[in-house]
Formats: structure tokens, sequence, C-alpha cells
């Protein structure tokens, strides 16, 4: 039982689009990533999937609903079955909560698919 | 599908250790919580809970381990079944994410435990 500092986690790495576990709990994965540039349309078809946004701002586009654009401080829980594409301006540093069960970009393989997630 | 603003919810409340619910996902629930002053030992047999400080520092007391102080930006996962109680010398904002099973005091019943939490 160690307590996690988020500052630090984000100052172990670099890249874009790369979910890093930081914790676990309940069968569901605590993950930070940084992003930035615009993400692939996926969705997760059994697990409800939490953006808690650090820094920056991250904007969620949905196939029938309207954009969401999720400042730091702001959470949104997106349900199982949405089709959703994240798009960042600038970096976003962002925290996610998922089922251990959670593919990164849901049934679909992309080149930007991290079927490996590292912990960190 | 909306988004959730932690500042914004903070603002609502004043009450201690009284946490509010602010989104729910596979089964388990987001809330949040000002706390200040001493709560009670207790335990979670079957629920691991999750820690996020908002704003200012927690201490976390354990049994039979060294107790965790938390600041903000930090994170603690109490595993079920290890008893724990929170102090905090100042005001406390933070961010609990927990199965909706999970009772607020544990399995004690003490003039502190709010069997009921608001949606807010």
């Amino acid at each position: 039982m160690k307590k996690i500092n988020l500052q630090e986690k984000f100052s172990l790495f670099e890249d874009h689009w790369s979910p890093k576990i930081i914790g676990e709990m309940n069968g569901h994965l605590i993950k930070i990533a940084k992003v930035k540039g615009k993400f692939v349309w996926h969705d997760h078809a059994n697990e409800d999937e939490l953006f808690l946004i650090i820094k920056g701002s991250l904007r969620l586009e949905f196939i029938h609903k309207e954009a969401v654009v999720l400042n730091e401080g702001e959470i949104l829980i997106v349900p199982r079955g949405v089709e959703h594409k994240p798009i960042a301006d600038e970096e976003v540093w962002l925290m996610l909560f998922e089922p251990s069960s959670t593919k990164h970009t849901g049934n679909i393989q992309t080149k930007l698919t991290q079927n490996k997630q590292d912990k960190i």
C-alpha cells in the first residue's frame, strides 16, 4: 500500500496515446496518459470508461451527440457502447478508470493500438 | 452524458464527512467529500477504496502499518479488509472511487455514518 503521486508518475514518460497503469482495484485499472493530436473512433462494448483531465483541454467527439470539451478538473463517463474519438490540440494529461478487461481501441486494431500497457 | 466539473460540485455543499455521489460506472460510484477532523476506524470487507486528494492534506492511519499522508494530486488505494482512520487537521477535499455496495463506515454504525448519500 503505497501512495501514488500523479505529477511524479507523469514525469516518467513522454509518449502519447499510450496509457500507463498506476493502480488497480476491484477489477479496475487506474491509468494515466499524455495525449496529443487525434485518436481513432472506437467504443468499448462492455465497459464504461471515465476520463479525468489533469492538464489541458480534451475534446471528445461522438457520432450522434454533440462533442464535449473537458478541461482540467473535469470528468466524463463514456458509457459502454458509445463510440468516441478523443482529440487534443495541445498536449493533455489525463487519468482513466476502466475495467481491467478494457481494450485500448475496443474491438478495432489500429496503428495507435497499445495491446500491452505498462505498469509504472 | 454530461461532464462533471469538480470545483462546481464542491461548491454545492459544506458539510464534512458526508460523501456526495457525482457519477456512476461499472457498478462503482464516484464520490466527493469535504472532511475535517478525525473520522472513525473502519474497514470495507469486500471493497477496495480509492482516495484522490483534490485539496489539502489527509492523514490515513492504519492498525499495523505506518500512517500515510496524502497531499493534493496523490492517490491511495486502501485494499479491502484494511482498517483505516482518516484524519484532516485542516479541511480536505477528496474524491473517492468505490463499489456501489461500499458502506460509509463498513460494518460499524457510528454517529458519523451516512447511510444514505445524496447524488449531486
